[in-house]
């Protein structure tokens, strides 16, 4: 998987962070886009950028802060404007179809391609598709606020070419079908069965996007042992009690969910804007956990 | 008066025109910039221009398509979390104060300042306030749009400076008092009065805003002999047919109306992406009416 950040800061966009929204380029048949969250001006974003708004078919809405939101249907209508017949699913918490629904309305926009909505009504595994699963649970943020965690399908084991070239099966198209698990005659009449020649499956990423929290154990719990973690970092580590106030986390609190976590690497966002230069804001948090970065508008990450 | 262009594209927007929004600043007492639609991407226009969104005390959308509209609550709400305490008012056709209402609330948006709503319920005089005037009518788009007619105060004529000397009026601080109209002792004893001193008012200028339209009689008839007419040109002179269908103008159709204003300048905005290049449709608009201009985004403008 892949991640492309289109918007890193927090509550108001700077000419240097647009408010939040992030792309998660999956890996499965139809090489869907998954958006987490669309503040204003996502749209244009993707205009700067290379994901292609048709491409998405799955949105993930975190909470309902205008700055995760206001962009929805300025996408959603764009979307359609520019032909995409792709089907759409929203998923959110309760409200988000009402202020969908009532924009488009009020608008008078009327979608070209069809658009599902599912509200969260529960924490848990929100859907299973095509070996993806998408795990939900609601942090601590005032309002409802969820996070996401998205475990990628296995994938196949290589084929284990010094086993093959010890038994003296010469290359040819077979080993194609071998690589496949199936079961092949060679041309010198041997039958063999390809999951003697293929090694365990490679498990497949993890990655775990969270809205605005304070810092909670249902952050560290969906976070646990992921390849990945976007965590909103709205303040400084001398800003804990502010945080605390306004409902945010510090990169402090940030870095202790992904050590606690044992999470393999932490991407900060979210960041506000009166922290023009980042550098000490990744100190802070390497002080605690190494392994991490400061997102910052158009970076993509290979996760 | 003055305007600044923030969003001159039509429909989506693109690298180079954002969506629908223009900044008048008015010459009142506050030196009030009022806002003149608001798509998507408003706030984020502001932070690469020089009106700052503090300022803005009215704010008129024309009609509710989203290119002119998605922009507002996100504006909104960021003026308040910057701090802004001016009252504000939107006019606007009826459905704005339900729309701007439910994306508040459902986002959990608490403005610092009071922003009233005014929904057009008759063409005519919108209201009159520091000596300016609003006129609005309705034009032909399908749905309710609007143009608004808005007229500066006429200001003081300047002083007759060859009168005053030519009756051996000394330079001193009465000069400032005579020119405000009022009654004077000179030094040398002689009693005179300003208004004999005093040219001719000048007349204030008009600006007239029109909403997405087809051609039609209510915007010649709000653009009658005004010093700038801003229009929309969704379409090239070779597209009437699709203008119609659309209801939207053609180049032609703008420079048709202004010249049969009378108006003493067009600015032509709302291009639709497809044309990246606006050379041929300002010369098929110059054919037919000479003082046009195409905006441009960031582009200001001397009324």
């Amino acid at each position: 998987m892949k991640m492309t950040f289109l918007g890193t800061g927090a509550g108001v966009p700077s000419k240097e962070r647009n408010v939040s929204s992030l792309v998660l380029h999956t890996e499965n048949r139809q090489n869907s886009l998954w958006l987490f969250d669309c503040g204003e001006g996502t749209q244009q974003q993707f205009l700067n950028s290379s994901p292609k708004a048709g491409k998405v078919d799955r949105i993930f809405i975190t909470h309902l802060h205008g700055d995760h939101l206001y962009g929805l249907p300025g996408f959603l209508a764009s979307r359609s404007f520019q032909g995409a017949e792709r089907p759409l699913t929203i998923y959110g918490p309760a409200g988000i179809e009402a202020y969908v629904r009532t924009s488009l309305e009020i608008s008078g926009t009327h979608l070209l391609y069809d658009c599902r909505f599912e509200e969260i009504r529960k924490s848990g595994r929100l859907f299973e598709s095509d070996g993806y699963t998408v795990v939900t649970d609601q942090l601590d943020h005032g309002i409802p606020s969820f996070g996401y965690r998205i475990e990628a399908p296995s994938k196949p084991g290589p084929l284990l070419k010094e086993r093959v070239q010890a038994e003296g099966i010469e290359p040819g198209p077979w080993l194609g079908e071998l690589k496949q698990g199936k079961r092949v005659t060679l041309p010198d009449g041997r039958k063999v069965c390809g999951h003697d020649y293929i090694g365990s499956p490679i498990k497949g990423k993890t990655a775990v996007i969270l809205g605005d929290t304070r810092k909670c154990k249902a952050a560290e719990v969906l976070s646990r042992e992921a390849d990945v973690v976007v965590h909103e970092a709205t303040f400084s580590g001398e800003e804990e009690k502010r945080a605390y106030d306004f409902y945010h986390s510090t990169t402090i609190h940030a870095a202790q969910t992904a050590r606690d976590a044992r999470a393999k690497k932490l991407i900060l966002t979210h960041i506000s804007p009166r922290y023009t230069n980042p550098e000490p804001l990744l100190k802070e948090a390497v002080s605690v956990f190494a392994y991490t970065v400061i997102a910052k508008d158009f970076m993509t990450m290979i996760v």
